[in-house]
């Protein structure tokens, strides 16, 4: 087990240090949950009243809660991000020699990097490139003419099926397929013809793409995710999207064929964009909202209605059913009074 | 294949038999489609007007029902209960027996009770545990650090990404993830910083998880299912999310991150809850709500509106746009008459 | 690479050619982004404007935009169509011969036809059967009992649990999971009792069943897919479901147990249908709608409330919830002027 001082943490992030610097941390915890040798932080002021009782050995925080900690601290100007720095020297990642499992098959043409590890029963299909320092788990697939950036990870069990390529550092999690068909079809004479799915899908650098969720590949040309996209779990993405840099899309959101989503935008939970629109930079759509025309940006989107118990919300979306004819009886009423 | 006499049944099941009890059974069906041989039940009063006409050899009913059965029947308090306790003697389960499939692929350090049976290419992580009368379907990933109790089912290509426990008798249906990276992400100078998820999950005993469901780990502390918790498929249960026993949630929900939910909840399909919340103990929700506050138990929530022909959908959904100038407008006019 | 002359285009697919049948035609491009030795297409009337600048050495069009063609064109009835077909040449499938990859583990009791290619590291299950022209990617499980058509093709990672009868050329994506148990439960006595799935999945000729889906077997009967149903990605079909033949389905929307859907219909994204309705044919329903009861067909139906920016939204939302009060308001002001 690791184990820093917090004078090495506090050089090693470039951060200042109030208190005792040979304090030793071994791991990290919650505010209200850490045990003694742990270091935790204080980023949302909600959690402030948590701060005097905490058993933490050290607390990572701005500058103006630090006379409130009760142990040493380390003062930053955004504690969350420091945390998630420092916090990564404590995770444990599954070991990963470099080199192909014996279990696992490559297809002659493929090439992999002596740099790379391929997991236990992995495929890696013809013509498909592992870059070093990239790690795959315990049976991936990656497809024919797949290309795969370096220090790429790919948790256990994910698919690439066929034209993927994936820039530095790509993160993807367990279940995720990336490069399926596209969903299109044409109709003739009564019953459906597939338009076969031509293109592929390109990642940039830094992108992180959850578990189960699925990114079909382009009809002719390709779906693109720019660089620092980060997509959380069982999140669809339609044949030809492309979503700008750092966007960040909550899980089960769905976007649909060809749409072009914006840099910087941020997509709760649940939201379903309609296909070939335009979403703006600096975007927010709240959970669960249905996106059916293009939206510049900046901005912040919603549809929807709130939450009600079910018998008082019965009796209000019954009234929405005659909401028309209700604005055009308050129409043909005599003129209001001004207030 | 098995046959049971209906006194058989009775007997091992506690019930009351009317009829003859050298009946013999060798299957099942639904009242309407039942053939000769088959044991049949009616719970549903919708349902008692199949009862007259059904070729069910026999029928499990309520007492009151009995009279109206054409032939043998079996009285039960709970005819459905009793139903799906006698249907499992007539399911067909993949043959598994003890051992290590020789295609698949085991780390030196995973502990493998030589009870527990691990089907063909699967893969088991360093430091991995399965007990006895446990049975991996092929393709499973047990990954690092991970924990499986006594008489657990995995269905084929489930992935336990590392750090999670199951209790007994947990039952996970095929393209389920557990144990993933929770998704968060710090927001530092223009890019995002990934905060690394140092916690498990903990699933109870007699919990039941559908196909391609997600289950976040925590980012410090863990995820828990209490004990028998029942998710079907497609549901994304975010990293530090407590469900109580006993809560059944139906497909394509989505629970965001450190959300609780109470006990014997009934939670419906496509619904999303917030993160942070708290909801109570046997509180009902209906399909595709949005619950964005935290709800005391017991009680019933909805969102949404009702659905309509389109044409008339949307003049009503225009006249929503409106609903906040037609409501002062209203509050402007001269006053209402008693009725 | 192939290569065909427009020539035999023309006569391969019936269509009218305007221009020089020596053509070249090497691949396939948009309008807009087609290169020399590429054809086009021209369906939408919206991409009109694409025609006169295209690159592209040819496009496929209606009778009535080939003036407007700056280069060589064939003349279709149904471009989009036409254009599907002909793309097909110039995809590049994975390489599939016929057999059992060395890495595959296939019960004694299985029937693979050898004319079916099994690849890398599949299972194949006790009494599963795989017709001859079908292609099973990597890492694909078919369980007890399946059965799978001919010319079907499976790609990676796809797995049929048990009792899943695939019929002729059926196409299904990574990650879909077919026959998995039903959510069924009974409640006695504080907790829940497992309703054993005893029924299977039967899927028709030409369907496709798009990446991560998920189709549940049946509880005593089967769950149907009728002939030339089109499922997106992240689709969930509950047990004994039945959809019927040429139904197409957009992403992330599912289906409760029991519900028969007809024929010709259209279901866009993130649609809700609840379950053991009945939806009659040619029934269209928009996206993200909830569906919660039986529709007759033909017809299009809708809910949900249109997306606005989020403060607006708010004070609407909030009126929302006292809509049914100020429905009752109105209807007690004085009657109504006459426009």
């Amino acid at each position: 087990m690791s184990a820093y001082t917090l004078a090495e943490l506090a050089s090693r992030f470039g951060l200042a240090l109030q208190g005792d610097g040979a304090t030793e941390i071994r791991g990290v915890g919650t505010l209200h949950g850490a045990a003694h040798g742990q270091i935790s932080f204080l980023a949302n002021p909600a959690y402030r009243k948590e701060l005097a009782g905490s058993a933490a050995s050290a607390v990572i925080l701005r500058a103006e809660d630090a006379a409130a900690a009760p142990n040493a601290c380390l003062i930053s100007a955004n504690p969350y991000a420091d945390f998630a720095r420092i916090a990564t020297l404590f995770e444990r990642l599954p070991a990963a020699a470099p080199g192909v499992h014996a279990s696992a098959v490559v297809a002659d043409d493929a090439r992999i990097d002596p740099g790379a590890s391929i997991g236990p029963l992995c495929f890696i299909g013809a013509r498909a490139r592992v870059a070093a320092g990239t790690v795959l788990g315990a049976g991936c697939v990656v497809g024919e003419d797949c290309s795969i950036g370096p220090g790429c990870r790919l948790a256990p069990r994910v698919t690439l099926v066929t034209r993927v390529t994936l820039g530095a550092r790509v993160l993807i999690h367990s279940g995720a397929v990336i490069g399926a068909d596209g969903f299109g079809f044409a109709f003739d004479q009564g019953q459906w013809v597939k338009v076969p799915q031509l293109g592929g899908v390109r990642i940039g650098d830094d992108c992180e793409i959850g578990a189960n969720t699925t990114i079909d590949r382009g009809a002719i040309e390709d779906t693109v995710l720019e660089e620092d996209v980060r997509l959380d779990n069982q999140i669809q993405v339609g044949h030809n999207v492309v979503i700008g840099a750092h966007t960040a899309i909550a899980g089960c959101s769905a976007i649909a064929g060809s749409t072009h989503i914006g840099r910087y935008c941020l997509i709760a939970g649940g939201v379903g964009i309609a296909g070939h629109l335009t979403i703006g930079d600096r975007v927010k759509i709240t959970a669960m909202s249905l996106v059916s025309r293009s939206l510049a940006g900046p901005g912040e989107y919603s549809s929807g209605t709130p939450l009600q118990d079910t018998r008082t919300w019965r009796r209000n979306a019954a009234r929405f059913r005659q909401l028309d004819t209700i604005a055009r009886r308050l129409k043909n009423l005599p003129k209001e009074q001004e207030p």
